[in-house]
Formats: C-alpha cells, structure tokens, sequence
C-alpha cells in the first residue's frame, strides 16, 4: 500500500540542524502534523527536529502548490485527512522540499515559520466526530479476562471479532492537559448493598495506539480490507484513561461508559501512513489451533504489511520524583506488532455493517500488551490487581516501587504518565511519535 | 423547572388555520423546532399545523429581536440549543407573536416564509458530536434479561445506575431516509464453530425518546440533578435499530458495537421542554424494596416532574399492505411516564465522573417498554425473540401477523416503521411530536 520511496532515503538531512541528530522522533523523513494555538489562532504544523513549521504560514508566502493551500490553511486536520492519497504524498514531498538542506526556497522566511516544540502550545489535531476503541491485544485481553473471568478468560467471540465499542468523543483532550480523577458508583461493599459513591481509587492508564480515518465511507457501504488502508491517515499515541471500580460497576451488560469518558488523551502529533512504510511487518503469527481470520478480514495484502512494528513505553513520575528532580521511571514497554488484530481489520469490520466512517474519526488499538510481564500496557495488569499472589518477578510483592519508595497499584493524585512511541530499524531514520502525557489532579471538592 | 404559561393557553389560536385543529400535533402552543432544506439551503423551521414556517426567512426582514437574529439564521439547531432558557423563553414568545392569529407583523411575509409540511425536506436538526444511549425501562430490561439471562434478569446494578452506553454519532439519520439491513458475524452453528457472516436475520427497531442537550458542562464539572434540566433542550423520536443477531454475538464484554452503528433515526422536529411544561408528571414510582435513588440521583424538584407523560406508539406497513393500500398496522403503545429513571437522572448522571456534554449531544432513553405485552417497545420483547412457549395473547403463535396474513418475528425488507409521539391532557392543547420513521432496504450484494 504504501511504498517505501525517496522521501525515506536515511541520507537525506534538514537545514533545520536538529532534525539530522540521530535519536531525533522527527528527521525530515517523518514530517508528522499537529495543530499549534498562536493567540487565538490555530495553525496546522509539522515536526522537524526541536521545530515546528507553521505551514499556514508557509502556504501564506506562496511556498506551496496552489492545490494544497486551501486544506493547509485550515484550524484543523481534517481537510489534510481528507485529501485523496495522490494529493498527501504531493504535500508530503513538498514540505521535504521545503525543509531539505539544499531547498530552493526563501529559508529567511521558513525560519520565520519555525516555533521552537517546547513552546509550541498543541490543540487536538482534529475535528474527531466518533471515537471507537478496540480490545485488539490477546495478551491485554487475556490478561483482563483471567482476572476477572478465571475459567473464560477469553470469550468465544475474541478470535473471530476485532471486539470494539464506542468511545466519548468530548473527553478527548491533547497530551499535557490535566486529568481529573473523577467519582463515581462502586459496587456494594457494604451491608446494606448500597453503591459508595466516591473518587475513583482504581485509576489507570491504558497504553493504546490509535489511528485516524483519512477519507470515509458512505452510509451503508463497506471497506474492503484491501482498500481499508487507504481510508487511513496516520497513527498517534492514546492513553484510554480508566477508572477501573466505575468500570467494574457499571460495566454489564452494556459495555463501559462514565469508567472511561471522563478523559482520553491523545498525542498531538500524527505520523503519517506514508511515513510508516519503512516499519511495516507482518500481522501476528497465530499459534497452531487458533482460527484463520474470516474471509472478510483475510488477504495476501495484508498479511504482507498488516502490521506496524512500533515500540511503545510508558513511564510515571510522582509529585514526590519531580521535587527531587528525578528522571522518570520506565513502567513497561513492548511492540505494536504484537497486536492480534491489524488496523486494517479494524476498520474493515468497522465499517462492515455499513456504518460510515468519516474523516477524522479516531480509532484506538485497545490496550497494547506484550508476552512478558514487562510488556504490560496497564497498570491493572503490571500489579495484577494489587494481587499477593502474583508478585512482581524478583519481589514478594504486587506493587510497584518507585524510585521514592512509594509505592502504586494504581495512580496517584498528581502522577504523571507519558507515553513514548518510535520505530527504529538498521536501515532506515527513526520515526517518533513524541509524547502523550496526562497528569492526575485531584477528584473535585 | 419549566412553568405553565401563557404560551400554554389552550385558548390561543394561530392565524394559520391547520394549527387549530384539535387533533394537530403543531397548535400555536407547541411550536417545535426543525432543520429544512431548500436547494442547497438549510434554514431553521417551526412546526405550525400543517406547515413549516421558515424563521431564517422571518429573521431576514426584521420579524424578530436583533439578539436573536444570529443563532435563528444558522443552517443548524446548535447556537438556538446553547442559548440562556431566559434568550430561549424570548425566542418561543416572539415566534409564538408572529403566529399568533392577532399577529401585529406583516402577514404577507409570513406566508412567504411558510413550506407545507408536505412537501419540506427534513435534516437531522443539529451537529450531533456525541450520541449516548441509555436503558432506562425497567420493563425493557426485565424482558430482555429474562430471555438471555432467566435467573438473573437485572442485574445488580440496574437499580442504582441509569446504564447507559457510547452509541455512534455518525450514522444518525433524519426521519424518512432510508436504512440498509446489515451484514456481519453471528454466532457458530456449525461443527467447526465458525462464525457465520451474512446479512442479519434478525432486525429489530427501537421505541426510544431522545433529549436533545441545551447548554452544557465543563470537561471535569458535573452537573446536579437540581440543575440538570437547564441543560436539556428539548425532546425528540429515535428509533434506535438494532441487529439482534450481530449484537447478541459481538456485545460481551464491551457492549453492542455494530448491533447498532449501522442507522439510528431521529425524527425531525425537536418538542422543547418549555412546550412540555404541561405534561411534566411525577417520576416512576419505584416498588416497594426497591433501592432510592443514590443521593446524587435524587431530589424533590425531581420528584415533582421528574416524568413526561408522553404517549408513544409504533406502527409497521409492510410493501404488500402499501401496495393494497392498507392502513399502518399499531404494534404497541405506552408512555414515557414508565420509566423508570428520568432524563435528568440520565443526563446527571451521565456528567458525574466530569464527562463534559456539549450542547446538541443526543441521549436516548433505551426502548420504552410499559407494563403489558401490548406495550413493548422492540420486536424482540413483542414476539418473545419468536418463542413458541410464549405465545400472543388469544393466540398459540409468538409471531405477528399483519393484516395481509404475513407474519413478523423481526423486520423484512421494505418493511416500514414509524413512531409517533403525542402529549394529552384535558387541560391543554394536543403536543405532538410527528414522525419518526425508516424502510428497511435490501442487504447490499
């Protein structure tokens, strides 16, 4: 689908010096997109090193085809994920050109169009109409399940169906807004089996990938799988925030709902399909005995480059680690290859009962869990619930410890959990996806 | 909340002599809100007897107050929505002037600005960002939990929390368009426990009611329940369609996801509550041991009008009783007043973790289901899922049978549903809702 080409040639360098360093997320390879505030105007940017080019601004001074302008000039991301394939890898090569150490254009007035990241302020990149969250880790799943469901951990339907449900798309907010721990219903504890309504104590994070939908579909009609990943944009980080006791309450029969929508957190940068390519793999191997995916979410297509070998880490730190200026401390990491469930199935069953999705909608992988008690993308897994009898390896206790000596089951007032996300390989730049970060505050008086 | 006023007076007429029938859905007290297109055109519309009168037109030669032109010549509901009840209250008393049968305005220009009902092109009244659904009838629950769960029907939850789930946005349609039978996976049959993937069998509808919300709430604010219902706007139909056969499959354990994303119809006018004022009721009275509301659920202002006695009904025609020119064939009839939870419990609720509603968010209410067999608001419950052991009453058979001896457990193709809305008392004027109402199309090929 996508093609690995020139605009991914490692030899290719910036006259922006910080994007050619080697452990940069954003050489001139990437060219991720977000959206910056500037007073009270919003602007379409892309990454390139510590730098983020306001391409409005670009466009402004006639640095762009004339095509490309009236999506470019946009408060936000949509009319860009809308654009036909043909029209983004034009964009893509254009803004190349603009930001290669030979460019042929005016470099007095793209560094005019320079924001340093670390005072850029981000907004949410787009208009997301719908949110759909997935459950597409077996290892995530079956964790979860023998928790709370010993004998079934996974149900008869997981290896058939990319299981989903839809998501509160108001709460989402861009990486570095606060997060309330909000209250809720607890189940009965008590005597009289009356629900404690109370600030969650059980909140989580979930380290999750998710993806926006570039052009859509109509109403009644399907995606191939063929073609589903031309109705993709590009990837992003998200952390599904979760109370988990709301969730455990609340949840049956008809999914989770205030568990989850009182804040998602997504990364303000979205590294393109077409920046990807280099890191395609093959979608995960199913053991011996497990079902061949059903004919509508099969192909040769995708078995090629069904999957996306993006590493993912999660790291905390505590009010009491920053006072101390302590860096912070890695809680797990693992791959994004080790998903049973493509994103190219996702959104073919998505969109199999002719459901429509639209342009900038957000889907999210679910939790992103690997083999190993390392791997673990949440904390309810990595403590196993608090659970004695499952104790860290090396220690007799469930808990994790920070570097204070505190200790956490789950988060904290005031903790801070950033998600990280790169693909790196022999041959080809690093592409990073920078950060998602939330910080927990105190649920309201 | 909303008092009785003289925008209630049953004595007023309207100088357009279709609203001053008795049995009008739209007298001069009722005066709900609509979205219509002309050409390319969408302009507000108000609901009067048998016509639209268009108020973007009335606005555009100075009928109404210079404050209000704005929101009223948008081509969506939203900015009316997210106006102050004391602006909405102006905004209901001046349309209500112009319609008045003593009006002081230019009558010639108002019947310029009027489109029969008839002939007027209905859209889905406002940006919907986020469409949550409820499952507030006891006896809808009761029901279903008995045919899929016959020891434990409600769970325990049901009595303490308004349930509730993140429905999609996207596929919301306007009354009248038309709603493709979907495709997807049911449950194995065979030996090899393989998931069967073709057309649903079992297409059920939905009698819900929707609320339509006002102004509405801060990421990390919740709303009380004192307060709740200054941020409802107004009510609507939905008929909110469901794939019995995909849902039952897909639902465990995140809920039902493509059950339902492929269509949800909404009729196109929207019944403020100001017009509903007279028919606010006390809310449910809960059996005796049944738990009361948590505190953040209760208080005595919601006792007093917590309900709406709003009588629904449902009707079907089927393609042979169209061709023979048959009448609608009522499938059941009952009223909002038996729900069990109430709007403001739902919409509190739903904003007690600090999820953050916006003004035009849909809520349903989950299928309305009375006390009697003849007051099932689904297929499902009506028919017992097809269940021979539970038989119609005066009859051995569970499946329906319309007029022309066809027989219904679920929908066929072309067949029609149309629900219909209407307060009476004998104090006031008739409040109608009009119609909500879709045709079942083929499975594509």
């Amino acid at each position: 689908m996508y093609n690995v080409n020139q605009t991914h040639d490692p030899d290719r360098q910036s006259w922006v010096e910080s994007a050619n360093a080697d452990d940069t997320d954003f050489p001139i390879q990437n060219l991720p997109f977000c959206v910056i505030e500037q007073g009270s105007d919003r602007s379409i940017g892309v990454g390139i090193g510590d730098q983020v080019l306001n391409i409005k601004l670009a466009a402004g001074v006639g640095m762009l085809s004339d095509d490309l302008v009236e999506a470019v000039v946009q408060p936000s991301m949509n009319a860009i994920m809308g654009m036909t394939l043909k029209q983004r890898e034009k964009l893509r090569r254009e803004i190349g050109d603009l930001l290669d150490k030979n460019t042929k254009a005016n470099r007095a007035e793209l560094e005019a169009a320079l924001v340093p990241m670390a005072l850029a302020k981000y907004r949410v990149p787009c208009t997301i109409r719908d949110y759909s969250d997935f459950y597409a880790s077996v290892y995530h799943a079956t964790n979860v399940g023998s928790m709370f469901r010993p004998d079934n951990p996974l149900l008869p339907n997981w290896k058939h169906i990319p299981i989903g449900y839809h998501g509160r798309a108001s709460s989402i907010v861009v990486s570095g807004h606060e997060v309330r721990r909000p209250a809720g219903q607890k189940a009965p504890t008590n005597d009289g089996m009356i629900p404690n309504v109370s600030p969650s104590k059980l909140l989580d994070y979930e380290l999750e990938v998710g993806f926006y939908v570039g052009r859509g579909n109509q109403l009644g009609k399907t995606i191939s799988i063929e073609n589903a990943e031309d109705h993709l944009f590009g990837m992003t980080l998200v952390n599904d925030w979760s109370a988990r006791d709301l969730q455990k309450w609340e949840y049956q029969p008809l999914g989770p709902f205030l568990g989850k929508s009182f804040a998602t957190t997504v990364s303000p940068w979205v590294v393109t399909m077409e920046a990807l390519a280099p890191f395609r793999c093959a979608e995960f191997e199913r053991p011996e005995g497990d079902p061949v995916p059903l004919d509508y979410l099969a192909s040769s297509e995708n078995s090629r480059n069904g999957g996306v070998d993006l590493n993912l880490e999660v790291h905390i730190s505590t009010m009491q680690m920053r006072e101390l200026g302590m860096a912070t401390e890695k809680l797990s990491g693992t791959s994004f290859r080790n998903m049973y469930w493509t994103i190219a199935q996702m959104l073919t069953h998505h969109a199999s009962n002719g459901c429509n999705l639209q342009t900038g909608d957000l889907m999210a992988s679910g939790t992103v869990s690997g083999p190993e008690r390392s791997e673990r993308g949440c904390l309810l897994e990595l403590t196993w619930n608090g659970d004695a009898n499952n104790p860290l390896p090396g220690t007799q206790r469930s808990l994790l410890t920070m570097p204070t000596g505190e200790e956490r089951k789950f988060l904290g007032d005031e903790d801070e959990v950033s998600l990280f996300g790169y693909c790196v390989n022999e041959k080809y730049r690093r592409i990073g996806f920078g950060e998602c970060t939330g910080i927990i505050k105190p649920a309201a008086e």
